[in-house]
């Protein structure tokens, strides 16, 4: 399971650099695969470990939050890993 | 919390309603309050509630299908609830 | 053309009712088919149409918010229209 | 403007790694910055650059496919570029 999520605190401060750097280390210390990007956060593994790391990452958001927006997009495939890297190559291969 | 999602199967027919009557039967199942629109099921509840709920359409689904693409947009707020209808009657009330 | 598309002003208020209200109101005048939903707006009708539809309710947001999110889901059909209500009559008779 | 997006055909193969490479050679031709992920694609530019980004994306993609999904996150600032680097970095300096 690939899922590329984002979480965004609403009703505060405009910068949430902060917040994100929180939720980052939440998926760095889960030993998932993982790259941040500017719009989100994709993370790898099955569909109870990843959505676990959501999960923790919601919680501590709505600790300092009134309000929480988040967005979460999942592709699943069958027997397929390693594809933080591989579905980029894929595609580079028929560029 | 207010969770609008929708779970798309990729590499089947372009037909889909079969699969999504599915998952809406899981979520009506569930007791929660919910909602189905052309684009995506509005349910609300508890974070666990709600997520419990999504996870087994994802299972059901999966089921069948070699690909599964699913998207989540959740919104929470504190002490807020039965915002299926009062957020839309909160807008129209300044239409 | 079937879009599901919300506008988040970030920084601000946490209710966003207002500015939600503004966007409706184009949304509205536009003549093409919608429906206000919890979590976002549903409007139909072909891309150019929808996609000058969600310009407007984007410049109009941004005039007084320094931060605005913005989330657009299309699901595009060739030959097909008055989906808003068809779709979820073709899940419902499934049921 | 930072957007993120996905175009996802329904209703062919589940492998759509043919597809993706399309969009992304319309991507790099814009001359805009981007960056491809396992999960979509990041492009800045202002509004109307981007859009017509990804107008182009789906009318290409929409010639061999009778259904397309398409899944579109903005996030604008006033006053800010090159954020598909700096916003990385920002949250990299508070890890």
């Amino acid at each position: 399971m690939l899922v590329f999520f984002s979480i965004v605190p609403v009703g505060g401060a405009s910068s949430l650099s902060n917040e994100v750097a929180d939720a980052i280390r939440i998926v760095a210390d889960s030993g998932l695969d993982y790259q941040v990007t500017a719009m989100g956060t994709l993370v790898e593994g099955e569909w109870d470990e990843v959505m676990e790391v959501v999960t923790r990452c919601f919680e501590e958001l709505k600790q300092d939050c009134s309000r929480v927006y988040m967005g979460i997009t999942g592709d699943y495939r069958k027997i397929r890993s390693d594809r933080i890297v591989s579905k980029v190559e894929s595609v580079e291969s028929k560029l």
